[in-house]
């Protein structure tokens, strides 16, 4: 193999490999990326759960593959001068070189990479604009957290139904929910279908649009496996198996209380109650019909307490309820919306919260058993 | 003690306090900070060892003082969105309120809180322009570490001979020392003399002058104790008894090699020969008179070897040394000009590191022994 590269591309497709090229200290390989010469140069880091490969442009005099431990690599990319790099194999060893800088990289072959899965059927699939879909993922993956015991959560639910897709995600705490509209899709599929697309496949997806100037990603699924084609970048990942909760019955709908109040100012008088109480999450919040204001008050036993007041509009029923209020603000933070509605059926239930003009995102929230 | 304070001012103050506020579990005292009314209101916070004390105004209403956790109101200073903040002692604690926020913080009394000394003679003192003194600071202590084992070179040496100031900081594999000159100076003592000042003041006076928009700071001195006072702030600190090393002895004279090289081109140089090497700290930098560069040499038993040519002027004899890379671009970061100069006696002495045109810094570092 010999190739002769612009740095610029190299270090970009390093940059999407690094995150995923795990520190798995008993599969050494797992560290390296793949670099082999197709009609492009093609780079591809995987922790055998998901796998990414990036295509580049560059010269290829001889083609060929090696595979390099991908943060040394990073580490010359993102620290030479010069424009070009000459990358050639020689015996199982990476030769790089510049007009002024030269290294001999150690390598492992080609035959000791995983193989990367492919997807056969790329009739069916679903197209959408980039920014949507990180932007609606964003909003969505607050709610979730990995969990060892119900894989089922450790991830997003992409759900396709006639028209829609709706993306949700949960730590039986909090969930929360994005519909994406037919107007700003392109599915290609037959029938509707739900899947759960793993965090960390998540996670890298986002990072990718985000990094790569594209606007629209194609998604193909299996029967176990889901690949998104961003521009030069391909994210081949399993599927998680298993039932997502049923959560439309949690979602409040009787709802007793209705309050209209402005996110930012929420969001603040959260911020400085959390700041108040370092050994607990919990905040209070009280509705006070009459003069129009949430009150939102916590307490520490050493420290101290505190209330602050945010002006509201309030119909229905008095409340009190306690939130964690990490939780609360993770919410309020992924609507980026001026004009928050909250709803309340019971003390008891889950609190739903949603932007007033845009009916496409709620999350729900339960409330802690007050102390 | 009832005070109406400005928010930005009582937040800039505590941003001051903030990082000397230790969080010390034994006495808890010592992460509160003093409020305490004189023509303005004070505050202060210790760790025994200094104290910083900043003067804010405000409307004193009643006088009189508490101390407060520090690290939870500069969190209500900073999170809250009104103007003024009315301050209230009510029993031992301190009753805050805003339009629409209050607190009920429980403090402990003044009494409790540590004696802040004071220095009497006040008629000597230096006054310095305040950017070059910290600029001239942070140049320094990159060859400082703190050591409990040698107090004495915990700290920055400030030698004040006649008409000059040199700062000196080592932690004896290398030493950095910088002279400021009479004539960006008002020296007001009688004679010369050296006194150490430990490596926490010195960062908080570095810290206080960036924060503070002040063109002069005044230093005072008494046996054992320094002052620095900056606009509306003073810094007290105890000073290190004991020898600063003799450190004459060992910058190197007799040059028998001299290189002249450009400043960034070697750091780049050596962060990627440094990356190059995430088990060991040597990189070797061998001379080539004839073809103008000096070559810098780092390997790695299971990534490789790498090397990378720079430019020079080489003068006298050639030379392969080797240094702990980390060490030797501190020192070339601390330099902030283009073109350097390196001197070597011996290849087992000092190298010594300074800027081409400014003559008022060097820096000098032991080599490794060679592996």
């Amino acid at each position: 193999m010999k190739i002769i590269l612009l740095k610029e591309n190299l270090k970009t497709g390093l940059l999407i490999m690094e995150k995923v090229a795990s520190s798995n200290l008993s599969l050494p390989i797992l560290r390296n990326v793949l670099i082999k010469t197709n009609t492009k140069v093609q780079l591809t880091t995987t922790d055998l759960e998901m796998a990414i490969t990036h295509f580049i442009s560059g010269k290829i005099e001889e083609s060929g593959s090696i595979t390099i431990p991908v943060t040394t690599l990073s580490e010359i990319a993102n620290n030479l001068k010069s424009e070009k790099i000459v990358l050639e194999k020689k015996n199982k060893n990476l030769f790089l070189k510049t007009d002024n800088y030269e290294a001999l990289l150690q390598g492992i072959n080609e035959e000791e990479f995983p193989i990367i899965p492919k997807i056969k059927n790329k009739d069916e699939f679903i197209e959408i604009n980039s920014n949507l879909l990180a932007n609606s993922l964003e909003s969505v993956i607050t709610a979730a957290s990995f969990s060892e015991v119900r894989p089922e959560i450790s991830g997003v639910l992409f759900s396709f139904e006639p028209g829609v897709i709706k993306l949700v995600a949960t730590d039986s705490f909090r969930l929360a929910e994005k519909t994406i509209n037919q107007e700003q899709l392109k599915i290609n599929f037959e029938k509707g279908f739900k899947t759960i697309i793993p965090l960390k496949t998540v996670d890298a997806l986002i990072r990718v649009i985000k990094q790569q100037e594209t606007e629209r990603v194609k998604i193909y699924f299996d029967s176990n496996q889901v690949l998104f084609c961003i521009n030069d970048t391909e994210i081949i990942s399993r599927l998680i198996g298993g039932n997502f909760p049923d959560y439309q019955q949690i979602i409040p709908k009787d709802l007793k209380t209705k309050i209209i109040i402005k996110n930012q100012e929420l969001i603040d008088a959260i911020k400085i109650s959390g700041a108040f109480i370092p050994r607990s999450n919990e905040i209070k919040i009280t509705t006070n019909k009459d003069h129009k204001f949430l009150e939102i008050f916590s307490q520490d036993s050493s420290l101290g307490e505190n209330r602050y007041r945010v002006p509201a509009e309030i119909e229905g029923s008095d409340r009190v309820i306690s939130f964690n209020w990490r939780y609360l603000i993770d919410g309020l933070r992924s609507i980026k919306e001026e004009e928050l509605f909250l709803g309340i059926s019971e003390e008891t239930k889950p609190t739903l919260i949603k932007a007033v003009k845009s009916p496409s995102f709620f999350y729900i929230l339960m409330p802690l058993k007050s102390s």
